[in-house]
């Protein structure tokens, strides 16, 4: 019987004990929630340590959101300072010590400002280089923010082909390269974002998810986490310009990204 | 029938469905790690919600294992920058991503080789001027690292008695303050740490313990969470100079610290 294969035996009973304990638990009042947290929890951890293989390559690619203030002198991976104060870290930190039988390999090459174009100038260096066996990328911000302030003349059609392009190149050198892709994400209501955002941002934020969809990537849905979270406290404490996220927001992030895996 | 009483027919009611899941799963081969991950995370999720109220200060004060890397130039409240990249701003991601609605004030105040009586002669500023809910230290190593250098004349009395002294002090102006003492630990093997220092450090881990019990606080106990860490990857994974942990050892000693309240 195969640990790995999620149809054998083993992993049907575990499975199925779930699925009861769920069942069971959610005719006790009072305790969904906790019964949810639980379900989430055991669904994370067996599918985190199914996703990765021993000795895997892990990169983090993407603008100032993935940047988060890193070091860029030395670029190491599994190291706290490379990786800055951002989502990346978060994300790293938790796999890092509870997969440490994995031997994961971490990096994050986010670099500020950057928009999807500027990803492929330095593709070879930061990604290609780095022989990644998975490619987490957040992208598409700037794509448009920049086209606000006239320091960029793109347009949603740019950013789709140009994100094809990049990945159709990546996949070509990696056939076996798992790809996450994340949703750009903004949050109205915030120090540098209106309302008049929101529509015309929304035809960047499907593009990311047709490419997804198009890559067979795991999709990482950042939008409706945060307008989720807007429920439980002000859009400016997930992030108070709209667009870089606060501790919690970068919290909200790792927690998202690690249970679309 | 009031939620945060533990004792409230609800919470009896919800453990005792929790026990009797755990023993069904038990019963399960194959699946102890899981169940017990579900558990933890289960009876994490509900201590997290009771231990803080709505508007709490938190406070992490300790050595340069706090203070991690942390700007020192605006030292804001859940401010990643001013966090560094340690277990301080592990926990505060996830309790500001977990508990929003707490609305809770987080700071990091830890300076780097610090010794606990360099703690007391900047507590004012640094503690009581905080007006601190919660406060979690993390100090002893360098007490007895720099007898080692011939850099401090300390024993671990004079460390018992500094610390007693400055909780004694913190008590009397606060005497509701909440308090988390983290266990000093060291890891042999590694690039500064050897089996010479296990025997002589364990009187300063013995101390910290004692005064943990006489002040009634919390007890997180890094030395046993990572000792059992080497018998999943060696001890410079968890810490590369058995001092300072490594990204894998921050969030180790994050999800200790959350487990132990």
């Amino acid at each position: 019987m195969d640990p790995n294969n999620p149809n054998s035996e083993k992993s049907l009973s575990r499975r199925r004990f779930f699925k009861n304990a769920s069942i069971g638990a959610a005719a006790i009042a009072g305790v969904p929630l906790l019964t949810n947290a639980c379900a989430d929890q055991v669904k994370e951890i067996s599918s985190l340590e199914h996703f990765f293989h021993e000795g895997d390559v892990l990169l983090f690619q993407g603008d100032s959101i993935t940047d988060a203030g890193r070091e860029k002198t030395k670029e190491l991976p599994n190291e706290a300072k490379s990786f800055g104060v951002g989502y990346a870290q978060a994300i790293a930190t938790r796999l890092l010590s509870d997969l440490p039988e994995k031997k994961l390999s971490i990096y994050n090459r986010g670099i500020s400002g950057n928009k999807v174009f500027q990803l492929a100038e330095r593709w070879q260096k930061d990604c290609l280089d780095l022989k990644p066996d998975v490619l987490s990328i957040l992208i598409g911000v700037n794509d448009y923010w920049h086209t606000r302030n006239k320091n960029y003349e793109g347009t949603p059609e740019v950013y789709e082909m140009d994100f094809r392009t990049l990945l159709d190149q990546t996949k070509t050198t990696f056939p076996d390269l798992k790809l996450i892709i994340c949703e750009p994400f903004i949050l109205a209501e915030t120090r540098a974002v209106d309302e008049s955002w929101l529509e015309a941002f929304k035809p960047y934020q499907e593009a990311a998810a047709k490419i997804a969809q198009e890559f067979n990537a795991i999709w990482v849905p950042f939008q409706s986490a945060f307008t989720k979270a807007t429920e439980l406290a002000p859009a400016t404490y997930w992030t108070a310009d709209g667009v870089h996220p606060s501790m919690a927001g970068a919290g909200l992030m790792a927690k998202t990204w690690l249970e679309s895996i």
